[in-house]
């Protein structure tokens, strides 16, 4: 078993290095690379993913896995729990064939390109035909894998195992049916907060130190991470040594980035706290996107966008941009960041509004893989939700079905981990303001002891637990998404003297 | 043999991909990676060189080549060149250890991290240790390729085909026995031009509009290039699709970036001008060191710090710089970017006294690697040299013996090509004049016809022809360092009247 053991985890170790070339491939591509080389990292990406299948594939390999699940006894708990995650990614892609996950790899890459030229022209037709490929591709892997399955369930299940279209209704129907009387009740109530200060320009130069102290107070290790800039911000990581937070700054709009950088620095710092016992190995990182989106939402809206918060960071601000602030006291700031109203932008909504731009995504994702919609009407479709969901209209793609990346890289199935994500920060606030002074650390910007908490509850078990497991013990109970809708509803209860 | 050459071409693509893969790495180390993860980076590299270096020296991939290399008539001819390449490059390496060739690259890694630690601290001790092992790993690897052959030119032929230490050492002589007597006549002229614009507060977002107007004068296609931000400047490059310059903005002088990244653009512009047939061949890139800064100072010196070509720019410049050139001429601008004066930093140095701060890199490289100087010994010896060459006192490692990457990556033997490459250049200006008219067009600022006037004589041609044969052909003569001489003679007697 020794011997055994020592070849899987030699073989881990290899797995490791294509990860982290890929990886940077991406990255690199998502940041600097000039478009006329896409093609190229295309065909490296495919070759490399080539090699990784193999890899994650190989008979020796899924031999000594199979011994090991098959002897818990005999080995210790890390490499038990390391050969059940990699059987179950296995059993995920063994049974595609090789080529067509070459393919889809180099595709991916073209649909990737093909969006961004899209959107930068707002011309759907160009993604359409990369679109389609995409829808068929993800629909083909997931009968491959479970041939009996709902094709939606086996995708949500990838980005948070155990998630189905079933209970995904059930959140959303409460939640639509909590949020949107309220939303209603701000519309007919007629005040909105002043925001004009924050249309002003604020220089890129200064947004950068903003980031930097951000960082800081995200208590971000500067040797493990860096922030780097993006058309669409993302979090990426190559195990918790190298941790990227992206951002893109609006000279009109210092929030925007501002709330980007809290929301990623939330990712962060999940993958920056896994335990050093695992921080080599495929269980080093996020469980899930639904765990993951639970951080990031927790830092940039529970606490980022909570007044005591913005008092902590509020002198930085005033340093900053002493003219564009001249007179607008922390708590204006505070009540301009939480301005409450139907938009048009996913990544600049609010967190009242926030969910039902997710809903209008879940709604036309599963349309789409139920093969009821089809890709070339998708637009139409987007526009008309807007209008049903948000009661705005959608002046064009770019604004519009072009907006976000995640189907231009085949993540369908991605988007409800927002909602859940969301849902699980606000049960987590209510458990964790049982342990800590919570509004009292984030006056005085100290988020480490949050930090601290979360790393104990969550952060430190990486992949080791299930979604469900995991948050269960966090929450010490079973989740419940009535603890978002009373979140929410207190808050902008008492922010509109409703 | 159609059997034979499609393998080859398979195995060269699997090359590209993993060259590809380890190239993305490093430009990611130098530009955005967090140093905490350069151990990770190295352990990484050191997989992807294992996998390389048995996909160079692969068995099948050997006799290939040596069927297609005693068969030069029925292939074609640059499948045939291809072979002799890359069996170039297997002798090279296959000499080597595997373990010890993964070993080195992990070291290097470390070396180049320690290196910038100790750079940041002036700390040489901090470097001393990889610096030892460095030179260690160099000669031995020397060895092994040419067991009978004098270390250093073993090194000298890698970096360009053919040079030998006696060549340089009369190049090297004759180049301080012309130079040094002018510098002199300069010193005690007294006279030196008014610098002090330049030392303003240049701002950086300025500075990088000033970049991309430099990129268009270089004609570099932004689809298939960019520029980067690092403490060193390079140039890399992912076959002709992906070209990358960096540089350095310094707020109070502006002309470092300038000129570096005019150096660079040389750099790029040769390697994106390579010809389409052999674009993703191992071909498909500069031939060599000497030939590349032969492009990089021709239009860094020869073009760019020419009154003409500045006479183009100057409008750009005082439309981005209009406070701090108020009342500055092209001509001030002119003489004040070619001030000739013994100084510390060799990338600062103009370009009369470059070449004696190759000089000082060259007498140590060869001390060095003869086992003459003690790499403990190196900083000292480095100061003297600098009294000694330039005259001046070095205040400290920083600004010393620490200042350049070069040896922290192992690239002993390299810097002689700055200066073969300048008097590459002088060469080349002389047979350029002849076809076309050079400083009209400078003037113009229109390097088009210039580029296509060395893309038709040096670039197309990538690795194709040995260094000396492709330069004689340019040349239509062999190479004369004298050009070099009279072309530093003329233009700094001229702009010192003396």
């Amino acid at each position: 078993m020794e011997a055994i053991v020592k070849r899987f985890k030699e073989q881990l170790e290899q797995l490791r290095v294509y990860d982290h070339a890929m990886g940077i491939l991406y990255y690199d591509m998502e940041t600097v690379m000039p478009k006329g080389a896409f093609a190229l990292a295309g065909d490296t990406l495919g070759a490399l993913s080539e090699v990784s299948y193999k890899l994650r594939t190989d008979e020796t390999f899924v031999s000594d896995m199979q011994a090991i699940l098959a002897n818990p006894d005999q080995v210790d708990p890390i490499t038990l729990c390391e050969a059940k995650r990699m059987n179950e990614d296995r059993e995920r892609i063994a049974c595609i064939p090789i080529e067509e996950y070459v393919a889809y790899q180099v595709e991916s890459t073209a649909a990737f390109s093909a969006w961004q030229e899209a959107k930068a022209k707002n011309e759907f037709a160009l993604f359409l035909p990369h679109l389609e490929k995409l829808i068929d591709y993800t629909r083909r892997f997931a009968l491959y894998y479970k041939p009996d399955a709902p094709v939606y369930d086996t995708l949500l299940d990838e980005y948070e195992k155990g998630l189905t279209t079933e209970m995904l209704d059930g959140f959303f129907r409460d939640v639509r049916s909590a949020l949107v009387p309220l939303i209603d009740r701000i519309r007919k109530n007629g005040y909105q907060p002043d925001t004009s200060f924050l249309e002003q320009r604020y220089p890129i130069e200064k947004q950068r130190e903003l980031t930097k102290t951000l960082m800081q107070v995200m208590c971000m290790d500067p040797d493990h991470s860096t922030c780097g800039e993006v058309e669409h911000p993302f979090t990426t990581n190559f195990t918790k040594a190298d941790v990227r937070i992206t951002t893109h700054y609006y000279e009109d709009a210092v929030q925007s980035s501002m709330y980007s950088v809290i929301h990623e620095a939330g990712h962060a710092t999940y993958e920056l706290n896994v335990g050093d016992e695992i921080a080599r190995s495929p269980l080093g990182t996020g469980v899930s996107m639904g765990v993951h989106e639970s951080q990031s939402r927790f830092f940039e809206n529970i606490i980022g966008r909570s007044e005591p918060f913005i008092e902590a960071v509020y002198p930085k601000l005033t340093e900053l941009f002493p003219e564009q602030l001249k007179g607008v006291s922390a708590h204006a700031f505070y009540l301009a960041v939480n301005k409450a109203e139907p938009s048009l932008i996913r990544t600049e909504a609010d967190e009242l509004t926030y969910s039902l731009h997710i809903m209008v995504r879940y709604e036309l994702e599963k349309q789409l893989i139920a093969g009821t919609l089809k890709a070339a009407d998708l637009p139409k479709a987007w526009n008309a939700m807007y209008r049903e969901y948000l009661g705005i209209d959608v002046p064009n793609d770019t604004m519009g079905v072009l907006q976000d990346s995640h189907w231009s890289g085949g993540s369908f199935g991605y988007f409800p981990s927002y909602a859940i994500g969301s849902a699980y920060g606000a049960q987590l606030l209510k458990r964790m303001e049982r342990d800590l002074d919570v509004w009292g650390l984030a006056k005085a910007g100290n988020l480490a002891p949050i930090i601290a908490w979360l790393k104990e509850r969550i952060y430190q078990y990486g992949c080791r637990l299930d979604p469900k497991e995991l948050m269960e013990q966090a929450f010490e109970a079973p989740f419940d998404p009535n603890y978002y809708i009373e979140y929410l509803t207190e808050k902008f209860t008492e922010l509109y003297r409703l």
